[in-house]
């Protein structure tokens, strides 16, 4: 860990840093994969299971059977605790649902907007050690709440051509019409052209590796639609006087257990917290069974001492961290100060694991300081907002003579004249 | 225009087909006028007038003085419309502002979520034959009530190193910052790295030909965000056998003036009104100043024949049209059939004019059929969507197990241990 106490201004930009990803690289390798699966569909997706996941897979659909045996081996521990998350997801989500507001700008001149489901939309979980359920909660409950008609999954399978029955079982609690075995930059692939089995989307949602990162940049170039752009998960702790170091430090830890190259801040203004806060890291950081990621994770982590709680939001401001966590006594003075973050942890028993698993959030942020110009999944990232309008005759008098001075003025003859036409059957009228 | 009556569905996939775009051959121009931006700043902008708009420009940011002399040469006549429009689109811009509404998930669980607007935001307005300050109306001011800090804009001078002037009276009433007389890729490039005079922004909105397209793709590699990807704008009217042909005509040629490659689409299900707006398109056409790019768009433009309503909107939602007109009796009882537009327009005196201009509706809109999987431009466009939430001691009680058996199931035995502290803190103190 790096520790900087009161660091001058002018290295706050050095500090602020992400580390630079190299995908230069990658072009090639995702192009050929592309052209694989756009030229031999499911075939080239049961080749690099075989390659890239050492696995044997006849069929890439999960089948019903499959699903049903996830149902029967999760315990019911699981299957509550997965339930009161869905809960609060959905709770938090629905409240995000709009009235229709018709407006009359003038008179006979009336707007609205109407949301419209994204029709096809495909969910992307990761593989590896982690079986990412928890994302699936994410994705899936707000897209079924947009009332996309297809929601489709796509996960790479294990060495036994399996996918974790977590991830099959929350799949089919959340309406996820059809579950694939495919992984990679190739899983992305065949989402944007489409294959035998698996159906061509108009958005992809949900996190990856540097392969999947970059398939998601590159699928845009054939009209599909992403999230957001991605980078390592990070978060950034702000602690005054009254924080729990104990408490700062897990929350530390637990972003660090993501990946080594997780970015963490920690900052506080008060030397006695910021101390007992490392010491506690160690500490808490031998205890950890996944040591080795937080470990390299922490090498290049900041804590840094500031004089005022001013000045660390000004920092996490310039940062724009995925997570904010304000272990603050009044934290709800400091609310209409924070300018770019992606999501907010208030008070100390706002721990981000709260905002991960089940409090209600969204918990696909933005990050590699993305959150100065994205916000995190919602319900909005699952439809499209249409506008309406419906012109009385009484309307486009009122309307008509400024849409015939602007049309001429930008020298558009027929966008006037569509106007003038009408305006003249009126008054022959009268 | 191509004439199609009654065509079998097998062939509509064909129908809907957009011009392709070639752009390969301007990945290296793009990538040399950023490289050269980001070397020179001010001086290849300066070099870059001189190469292609022939302007001769020492100062890249226009003067209080040009912006002040610009005032008084716009046209009372014209300054009413403007303030009309620019009145209509607050309305209904303003309508988008979401209350902050606390949603208790569990309790003592509180999730809310905040807007905050993106600080540095660019425009780009074309420059050409069309001076599109109805466009400056649009951005900057969606921009303003979202609260940007910065509000910049970026037009290619005239050859005398002016800008119209309709559009810096537009720009200074809508509250712009800065605006500055660079176009093309390399204002794109500007304002994607910063140069001595124009700031680096983090969110770039505007229309413009291949090459700024071109750009505003490119420039996301450097994390800037783009309002949506572009294509050349488009209208499909349907038609039933009240509309009035003359009507229609107006409003097909209204959008095939804007360029050779616009796209125009009209669906009638009664052959009466179909032969009768062909002819009324041919006849209009005749009286138009700008001829010459209307007879090559409409060239290209589909005259459909259908049996029934539901069938042309089948066929529109495949499509996915920027511009959707209704010129139905009974538009009301097709709304909900809308799946894929970004703008409908209702009956027949709601004429797309009125939404180019002045009703208050936005006109940056997706074409190309991105209406399948994007919206058009509104408030939301300008500002980040922050989530919050407060758990209370009572919270974390009532949640943390939940987190901790899902943390558990996924591996991340850290995340588990920010809950396990804080409720084993909790008991100490009982």
């Amino acid at each position: 860990m790096k520790i900087n106490k009161y660091p001058d201004k002018n290295t706050w930009s050095e500090l602020i840093k992400r580390p630079v990803l190299k995908r230069e690289k990658l072009t090639e390798i995702i192009f050929d994969i592309f052209k694989n699966v756009e030229e031999n569909g499911d075939q080239a997706l049961i080749d690099f299971n075989k390659k890239f996941d050492n696995a044997e897979v006849k069929n890439i659909q999960v089948s019903e059977e499959e699903i049903e045996n996830a149902e029967s081996i999760i315990s019911d521990e699981l299957k509550l605790a997965i339930q009161q998350a869905k809960d609060n997801i959905t709770k938090f989500h629905a409240s995000q649902i709009v009235e229709i507001e018709k407006i009359e700008t003038t008179k006979g001149v009336v707007c609205w907007r109407e949301n419209r489901a994204i029709e096809k939309v495909g969910i992307y979980i990761p593989g590896g050690t982690a079986p990412l359920f928890s994302t699936v909660l994410m994705l899936a409950i707000p897209a079924q709440l947009a009332g996309c008609k297809e929601i489709i999954l796509c996960t790479p399978p294990d060495k036994n051509g399996n996918i974790n029955p977590a991830i099959l079982y929350t799949a089919k609690l959340c309406g996820v019409t059809k579950i694939f075995k495919t992984g990679g930059a190739q899983a992305i692939a065949a989402m944007t052209f489409g294959t035998e089995s698996i159906p061509k989307v108009y958005k992809i949602f949900g996190p990856g590796n540097q392969y999947v990162v970059a398939a998601k940049e590159y699928c845009q170039k054939f009209g599909v639609a992403i999230d957001m752009p991605a980078g390592p998960s990070e978060v950034l702790v702000i602690a005054d006087e009254n924080a729990i170091p104990e408490f700062c430090a897990a929350d530390l830890l637990s972003q660090t257990e993501h990946g080594s190259d997780s970015q963490v801040i920690f900052i506080s203004t008060n030397e006695k917290i910021f101390n007992q806060t490392i010491k506690e890291t160690e500490n808490q950081l031998k205890e950890l069974p996944r040591n080795e990621l937080a470990k390299e994770s922490l090498k290049n982590s900041h804590f840094i001492l500031l004089s005022t709680i001013d000045e660390a939001l000004e920092f996490s401001n310039l940062y724009a961290p995925e997570h904010l966590i304000l272990a603050l006594e009044d934290f709800e003075k400091y609310i209409p100060k924070i300018q770019n973050a992606g999501s907010v942890f208030l008070g100390n028993y706002s721990c981000e694991s709260a905002g991960d698993y089940a409090s209600g959030t969204n918990h696909t942020l933005p990050t590699n300081g993305f959150a100065k110009n994205y916000s995190g999944v919602s319900l909005d990232s699952f439809v499209k907002k249409i506008t309406f309008q419906n012109l009385s005759e009484e309307g486009l008098q009122n309307l008509g003579e400024t849409i015939e001075i602007m049309a001429e003025a930008e020298g558009l003859f027929a966008h006037k004249n569509a106007v003038t036409i009408r305006l003249n059957k009126e008054n022959e009228r009268i």
